[in-house]
């Protein structure tokens, strides 16, 4: 048996046994996050944080044995932002998960990095009060992953994302000093916005241990579900671009393509209709008439567009029914084998080309590719699904990944839209930032973190 | 006629002489911004650039003769940030006032720094589009200098401040080279927001020659006035805080004070209520019913909270008939004698204790102060007023605002909450950023501007 590297000797002194973790299958199981296409090592240790003092000395011990910490809310992320390289160590904060503090008067919520969204969401709806970020896995996710990559979410089109919510944090350096960025008023201007700039550095800048969140009130929403099929996705899209020039705000779009609904199906018969292209899903949240003519309006204008059918519901219950092939999609591709999570964000209007090139990339590489899209910010995952072990597949599917970047850059997109770019994405972030706008990258993580030590190699 | 600086002379060699300043007069016209109370020097030379490339080549020539770069939009600036200090040239990108490209479909709108806030509103305005952002000086001030001091106004407690409508920008670098940061796409997530970074940083990190802005759709608003009268700055504050804690989001919750209000009354004799403390002046936008009753609702409240008055408007020319006062306030306060102008930001609740001690501060300090306010998001602007040529009440306003600012971060606000540091908040900022925090913005101010040639001395 090897001898133990001195930094776990040091970190067991410092922490209680419990909080290292040091046998193979402990730390196999915190080697990667959601994305193992991407490249990770079994790190040298796990350790289980429970104070933001506990990650700094965590941090100061790793960056005095020259080893590199990689954080890790929930390990929910889909680019690798949280897979260990070489020589690193995890450190997972899904410990930290005391809700600090509830200001209903300032509507604000202080609460520690491993808090479950969803914990979140409940505890401050206790006061009134309404945390809007919703990506996908909030169920899961923590608020601290969330802001380390920026999360989206369904009601971005309307609410917008993790960082507009943020509006400060405590942070350990990569020194291990703790410091205290951002604010609890509504409004402020002192400094540069590095609450901004440590909102989807992925690790890299520091590792954040508590969040100060704005918040919403919970009430004066009215939820509507307007749902339309289509037999062709530029219909859909048609539909997407004219609810957008109409000058009405959703506050979900939602778009899952034919691939989707036949997996959905197969698996659950829920009746979704055949032979459509594409099923739009909508939300609207204006209470009373305001809401209702938005909702007619939407109906109106997919039908317009083309739709097949359009279905409308008010009752939490039928909204929900509506929703359900939406909230079954990735579950029923994922039993077609492993799914590679794509994500990029073109224009509105670039949607139905850039569907067209999935279809295309999809033929090409002989690889199956589901889509969901939130087709109202023009974001797209397309789901590349790989038969289990089989190689050859999985290859193609990497290339298809590549393609569909491109395409999206040759679109005027971006090459992630919320999942972040982690390892994944490190290709394509690299060409669409250029050379000049990496060395600011490269320099001010120099700065910030001269040796390193932070999750070095990803981001950017 | 002491000899040209050589910079100077490179200068007018690259660019068409009557682009570069060189009189006295002339010069002095552009040494400060709006904060004269703060230290400024006659630069060594004006440069009106008209495209990024002259952006860049201005920067380039001065990094070149070590001499500092001050940008500067219309000079509105209240804290000094576009003050000239010693050995520095003046940029102004006033003459930089293209609208490049509105995109409707996407709602963005691309124009160059130097377009005044309104122009951008009444150009996107004609494509069904809206840009919130509203400070003040919006009739005068360019979008350039909104964005490097992240300008806030009347309309962010419901609609966010400058920042919030940022989706990328063009950028000089301190080394002359021209870098495009951000995106056009409704979401994004590649590398860190170095946008974000820079809106704010006052012109430190970067001279910023465009920007990609986000905009709403410019209809489904339907403006309501609601205006009380209290007795006491308590009721106020009282009628404020039930207004937040009823979940209702005005669009406007602005507070003028006795001050202000004689002084209004005494120039324009309007017949505002006589033996008010304070004017609480809010709007909702919410159309039909939702808005009706929102507006009902702070009528109540007000009421309540025991308004010696409320008066309510519909019509556009009656909400500015009851807004008057405050749209007359700072030009009524102007004619009493110079005017140093406070920002701070405290929490919504702090509000009342906040404008008691500024009071005190009045009275122990012997000053005229009075306070404008952007009361829902806890936004206090007190005014203090010297009489013209009256240099120890000059002192004496000065040791008020240094007072104001303590009193402002002990009661847990922030020293700037849309004004930004400039010159005159330096010291309160470096209090409340703290050791580590101003070491972080040292380093990253050195990676990025390693020779200090963008406005050194400034934001932090």
């Amino acid at each position: 048996m090897p001898a133990e590297p001195d930094v776990v000797t040091a970190l067991v002194a410092r922490l209680r046994p419990d909080q290292v973790l040091r046998g193979e299958g402990e730390r196999d199981a915190y080697a990667h996050d959601d994305a193992e296409w991407a490249e990770f090592h079994r790190p040298i240790a796990v350790v289980l944080a429970e104070t933001t003092g506990e990650v700094a000395a965590t941090v100061r011990l790793a960056a005095e044995h020259g080893v590199s910490v990689v954080p890790r809310g929930a390990g929910t992320g889909l680019s690798g932002g949280a897979n260990a390289l070489r020589n690193a160590i995890v450190l997972s904060l899904e410990r930290m998960t005391r809700v600090i503090e509830i200001d209903a008067a300032e509507r604000f919520v202080v609460a520690e990095a491993g808090v479950i969204n969803d914990d979140l969401r409940t505890a401050v709806a206790a006061h009134g009060l309404w945390y809007p970020p919703d990506p996908a896995s909030y169920r899961i996710s923590t608020i601290g992953g969330n802001a380390a990559t920026n999360a989206g979410g369904i009601c971005c089109v309307k609410y917008g994302v993790t960082r507009d919510y943020v509006l400060g944090m405590t942070v350990v350096l990569a020194d291990g000093e703790i410091v205290h960025l951002g604010r609890r008023t509504a409004k402020g201007a002192t400094g540069y916005d590095l609450t901004a700039l440590l909102v989807g550095s992925e690790g890299t800048l520091g590792v954040i241990t508590e969040l100060t969140l704005k918040l919403l009130p919970l009430g004066g929403r009215e939820e509507r579900a307007i749902v339309g099929s289509f037999g062709s996705l530029e219909d859909a899209g048609a539909a997407v671009a004219a609810i957008s020039a109409a000058g009405i705000v959703p506050s979900a779009l939602e778009l899952i393509d034919e691939t989707c609904l036949r997996a959905v199906d197969d698996w659950q018969g829920l009746g979704l209709p055949h032979g459509a292209a594409a099923l739009l899903l909508s939300t609207v949240d204006e209470v009373g008439d305001v809401g209702a003519g938005h909702a007619a309006s939407i109906a109106l204008l997919m039908a317009e567009a083309g739709a097949l059918g359009v279905e409308q519901a008010a009752v939490a219950e039928e909204i929900e029914r509506l929703f359900l092939a939406r909230r079954l999609a990735y579950p029923a591709l994922e039993r077609l084998g492993p799914v590679l999570t794509e994500d990029i964000c073109v224009p509105r209007t670039a949607v139905p080309e850039m569907l067209g090139r999935i279809r295309d990339t999809a033929r090409a590489h002989d690889v199956v590719i589901a889509t969901i899209a939130h087709a109202g910010d023009g974001n797209l995952h397309p789901l590349i699904i790989a038969p289990e072990g089989d190689d050859a597949a999985k290859a193609r599917a990497k290339r298809a990944f590549d393609r569909i970047v491109d395409d999206c850059r040759a679109l005027g997109g971006t090459v992630t839209g919320e999942h972040g770019v982690g390892l994944l994405k490190l290709p394509g972030a690299r060409i669409e930032l250029g050379d000049r706008v990496l060395a600011m990258h490269r320099d001010i993580k120099a700065a910030v973190d001269p040796r390193g030590t932070l999750n070095p190699g990803k981001a950017f």
